[in-house]
């Protein structure tokens, strides 16, 4: 595409001033009340999408990864900096499945981008995208492929209760997604998968992995009953002695794994529900692991025994 | 102990002004020039000790942790708030080998504490520590028990390479810990474990753990082939066919494993002095593990082979 930061250039040796001029662009955004600004704002430095609302994400790799797993793009914010990316950004737009509205591609100035960016060193990249709807049957069966097939016959899904900090939400999801997971829920009171910290710490992986956010507990254990999917309850703090090898749990079979809160572990409600309690061999020194690194351990070890094939079958 | 903070009460009711006086006590530092303040500020806001200086931590429970270590009490400083956690840590001091002395136990007020404490929301007690002193053969053969037993027969180091967040090096050091590693090391230009954050993130293992810091990395490559250590290439870049099963090698021998950088993975100088590399078997879709993850997993694995004792010997 040609670029549209020439104008600004042209304008200034010809030495004339107009108004809405920037070097952004002359259509550039350069007002901080606009609404798509408002709007990139709130979604940048939001804690998540509530109903209705989008998500927000930053970065030229990031909206690779939301076009290439064909997530409506409803606007791209570009700046004076970001402006190089636009056309690699096009090419990705134009090999995805949605793509992105030439209206929907808003400029603006790299003052203004870091008035809405959530990030310190903003790279000047952003978009909106509309959140993808998915299913309980997704989170348990896999996302499927475009024809509709490859679906896991075995859930995994791990289940996030408590969970705060959205690095660690976004560090479980990156691993759900390497380790074969079929997908994530994330109840109440757990960071949201989606927001900006939980999304840049999956490293794109939120964009893809099929995920349920804000569901109450008890919900999800009764649809997880009726969807005869074992519950198993790790935690970062249910350790076992380090003598015995292995989690204690057979992980091939189809089940959910819950996580609990970085600080007090799962509630009694998962407890008590729990079909097996899951416990990581470790040193009685260590008190718990970083809940972002038990959840991968017990991933990890799950697609371990089921790569053994004749373990699982 | 008796509590130094009734004098304030006493004074507030004779209605008597008392220059020194604060709600901290008589003798506590009102001062923020005072030097000890400044040695707190360094310590607790620094990115770790260099030659001569102290490591700062906050919170009872690290102290606690670095009393039962036994590591050196070089100072406790206490706030308005963290005064009813004294007597839990003299407890904890009267119980260690090292204890603290009484001239060394510093009161300040909640204000001059939050001006030096590198926490949002200090819970007004810091120590300053002096650095342990561990050899190569502490971290090749494990942290000795009182009476100098108990090492390790086969070394399970963790080498850290370029390791740029101290929540991943925290993270990392509390796994090492977890899963029986019998130290770490981190070469130059890696987060120091013994930064405040680092410290915070390793949930105290960074003051258990044998530790060497600040290493050259062709000095360590030198030093574990004279000691007869495998050197072994780990990255979350290095990613196997998810077809796989295992990290494909043998960690039941004596073996330091190299982790890299978050975003450009090992230097080529390691991967090139590797007796092998370690791969991760996950899904092509993901590009990479959260380094802290990635090395959690490479030493949960080496736990695993290690505890199937008939494997490793």
């Amino acid at each position: 595409m040609r670029s549209r930061f020439s104008p600004s250039e042209r304008t200034k040796s010809l030495g004339i001033p107009i108004g809405r001029s920037s070097d952004a662009g002359p259509d550039a955004i350069t007002s901080r009340d606009n609404k798509w600004l408002k709007m990139f704002r709130a979604a940048l430095r939001g804690t998540g999408p509530t109903a209705g609302e989008l998500i927000g994400i930053e970065g030229t790799k990031l909206v690779e990864e939301a076009l290439s797993s064909a997530l409506e793009v409803e606007a791209l914010l570009v700046s004076e900096t970001g402006e190089n990316q636009v056309e690699r950004i096009l090419r990705a737009a134009a090999g995805s499945e949605t793509g992105i509205a030439r209206s929907r591609i808003l400029r603006t100035t790299d003052k203004l981008f870091a008035g809405v960016a959530g990030t310190e060193a903003p790279q000047g990249v952003a978009a909106l995208l509309r959140p993808p709807d998915w299913a309980l049957d997704d989170v348990l069966r896999g996302r499927a492929t475009a024809d509709g097939v490859h679906r896991a016959d075995s859930a995994l899904a791990v289940v996030l209760v408590g969970v705060q900090d959205p690095g660690n939400v976004g560090t479980i999801v990156r691993s759900a997604e390497a380790f074969g997971a079929t997908g994530a829920i994330a109840t109440r009171g757990t960071a949201d998968p989606w927001s900006p910290k939980a999304i840049r710490a999956s490293a794109g992986s939120a964009l893809r992995l099929p995920l349920l956010h804000s569901m109450a507990t008890p919900v999800v254990l009764a649809q997880l009953k009726i969807a005869g999917v074992k519950v198993y309850a790790a935690s970062s703090h249910v350790a076992q002695p380090s003598s015995e090898s292995g989690v204690g749990a057979d992980l091939c079979e189809s089940c959910a794994i819950f996580i609990g809160n970085e600080g007090a572990g799962l509630p009694s409600e998962v407890l008590h529900a729990a079909d097996a309690l899951i416990a990581i061999p470790m040193s009685e020194a260590v008190e718990s692991l970083n809940a972002g690194v038990a959840a991968s351990v017990v991933l990890y070890e799950a697609a371990r025994q089921r790569k053994r094939a004749s373990n699982c079958e």
